[in-house]
């Protein structure tokens, strides 16, 4: 009676790094995807009415383990019926869901696409995953779709409402698709601490497929208000996923993160090119260069911690498997 | 040639709490039963004889992980035949197997019919798991079957015996069943510390089908003795699970708690009220509101620790599914 | 689509312990091998090349838990072809190839014959496993084979290229078999510390099988140079595989490890005698007493620690599951 799917994917490359004066050889792992396996299922309970859930832990495949405390990627148990879906537990937040597949590389690890998703001197309301959210994600209706989410805070017992409130947050992202052109438009708040500190993060995207290119842009700007001071980045990405051969595509993509307001601002630009090699579906050798630009008190970095505006870059080739 | 068979149990809900002046709205987990993944299997030895095997982690929906370092709700390997099965690891206790079943709402995590399981002053021998367990249960014969356990202390080495035996223990339960009525008695005992201390539970419980309801009774005294001095806790529960519709079912239960002896007394008695809604076999939705009356030293709690002698209460609602 | 193969291997046992006036008795998982569950396989890409992949954990059936963060046993992604095989991750290393199937019992947890699988005063390079390695091994031709593994340290971020390389290392072994004729060659070494400490271990090791009993010898030279000053260890192993009757097999293997050096001298000797009994192809039963005899300062142990120089001995009963 049970119908339990196993599925994963696992990343896995080699890479030489270099920040500033210091370098660095070694395997790393998840760079194309996360490096995961799961559990999922459904059940049809009539009326078109399902069950669904996911259970999914990463794995390190260079160390063993299991990033964490083992199932921190995806856990929910919800409903899906022709009027969307409704899901409960630890999910990804509707600022991911929105603005990762508007990176050209698909959201690769250290493409200098993502430095949006940084956080600098100024925290950003774009938390990949968040614990204790309620989800909705509306169907598509004439291209349009919707994906929304409540997350609970820490919920201690407090008699200040601040306390009680931290962690407490909420997304919004609306997403349209016709043919060759895709968008979407998200904001993204939660409350950063005990204090009634708040990051936010609002976003813009969108992509064309010309054929031989798929052009991707986005835009995103994070405010911070806290007990700290206030402080805003933006950030932008551009980019291109070229398919060069039947199995053979090149990625390229240019970010650039601007920080200001009263804290000291960390400021980079990057960009990177990444080559996929699909051996089948499942499975895809990759090589990548990608390099960042820190400037000002940055210090973004990869494996390593660079010096405040020391640059960095990092050269690897690796596989990737689904199953 | 392997014949592993994956199943679960996922469990969510939206939970407001009060105990005294504090409160708190949030997402709760594992409510009529623990959310768990689990891997099991067996084989034919041929003769009646099957190696049997559990390996169950509990999974945390609300914010991932596992509760703990994994893999520990169920984890043991055994031999049956027409004699029984002995099974050793980490597995239910012989008095959870005699009482849980005879609480009104199957054991649900915050019904008040589980005041016997609680810890106050009194140590009880009632834990659910024990880890290092030979266990032993037998067939049903003419309605009747046992279930025996021992296990292990830490066992370190240590010309002490008190030290050597410290966290080791035994549990023997009776059950009979017999078309509407069934009942068990349960004896269960361990050494609590290395000067030893022991606590023991000793229970009785039963329910009887009428078919507009179905009555449920268990009566538990635990008894510590101890370098803190000996204590004493009486608990019992009655309830009643009365199906109102072809797929609802209401569970009422009420519990009550008194400890006695040379400690502190932290007593409490409260009253729980549970609607389950089946939307298939597997898939439940579910809603209920428990309360807890604590008296005397007494602030036992569900999410919020209250003050002693404080009332606390919740109301939820949720859904439970299996696979 | 997907083609994941679950499996694993359940292993305990309850054994009586005693190591000079210490004593003990309690339930020991993971004796003839360790408990496991596993995820692995495999994709053809075409032209006789395969994805493969192996995730694997350890289980503790007595305690529950996973020995560690989880999937700590084998994580691994790689292709097959006909020229071999090339896999990156977390993996047994070379050493570990060579020398454990020419152990009599196969490796058993507390066989004497494991003695050159310690570490005394002096370390050794004999680890079962390494993280970060990038692994080659080779088709069978014409009997021989090829295991060579290399693997990255912690190459944290230093101007102190012995920092960076702390735990690097490679191993390599050559397999040979033909009809009832085995044998191995091995050297292995990794850097054990920042300041240029290295550990290596070169090993020998064959088999006969004589039908009637299959005979096991093995040898390994450990040396360390490190800032404690330099030492070295030899140690060696003999045993036998007698099978008794249809089902059962006895096992006897006898060990020493003699270390010299300007360290302490941590020496011992042991005998073991393993008796197994297969109910199927994958259940068994077994039983086992070992004995180890340290001398000088050593005390090496099983779950007892002894004082140096005394006798730790231990006797058991067990059942081991593969699924």
């Amino acid at each position: 009676q049970s119908s339990v799917t196993i599925y994963g994917l696992l990343d896995v490359n080699v890479a030489h790094e270099r920040a500033g004066s210091l370098k660095r050889s070694g395997m790393d792992v998840s760079e194309l995807n996360g490096s995961r396996l799961g559990f999922r299922g459904s059940e049809d309970l009539g009326n078109g009415l399902k069950a669904i859930y996911t259970l999914e832990t990463a794995v390190r495949l260079d160390i063993g383990g299991m990033d964490g405390a083992g199932f921190q990627r995806q856990t929910f148990l919800g409903l899906e019926g022709s009027w969307g879906r409704i899901t409960a537990g630890r999910q990804y937040s509707p600022a991911f869901v929105a603005l990762d597949p508007f990176e050209a590389t698909g959201g690769a690890d250290r493409t200098a696409g993502l430095l949006h998703r940084k956080t600098g001197s100024v925290a950003r309301g774009y938390q990949v995953r968040f614990d204790n959210m309620i989800k909705y994600r509306s169907p598509e209706m004439a291209g349009f779709s919707v994906d929304a989410g409540y997350w609970t805070g820490a919920e201690n017992a407090s008699d200040d409402s601040d306390v009680r409130r931290q962690g407490r947050g909420y997304g919004l992202t609306g997403m349209y698709k016709n043919g060759p052109f895709a968008a979407s438009v998200t904001t993204q708040s939660y409350i950063t601490n005990a204090t009634g500190g708040r990051a936010s993060t609002h976003g813009i995207a969108g992509a064309y497929d010309f054929g031989v290119a798929k052009l991707y842009a986005l835009y995103t700007q994070d405010r911070e208000h806290g007990s700290q001071g206030s402080g805003k980045a933006r950030s932008y990405a551009v980019g291109a996923e070229i398919p060069v051969s039947k199995v053979g595509t090149v990625a390229v993509s240019y970010g650039s993160r601007n920080e200001s307001g009263e804290a000291d601002t960390e400021d980079a630009s990057g960009v990177s090119l990444y080559y996929m090699h699909n051996l089948s579906k499942r499975t895809t050798l990759y090589t990548a260069y990608s390099q960042l630009n820190n400037r000002g008190d940055a210090n973004y970095g990869f494996n390593l911690t660079p010096d405040a505006g020391d640059r960095i870059s990092v050269v690897m080739a690796g596989i990737r498997h689904r199953f």
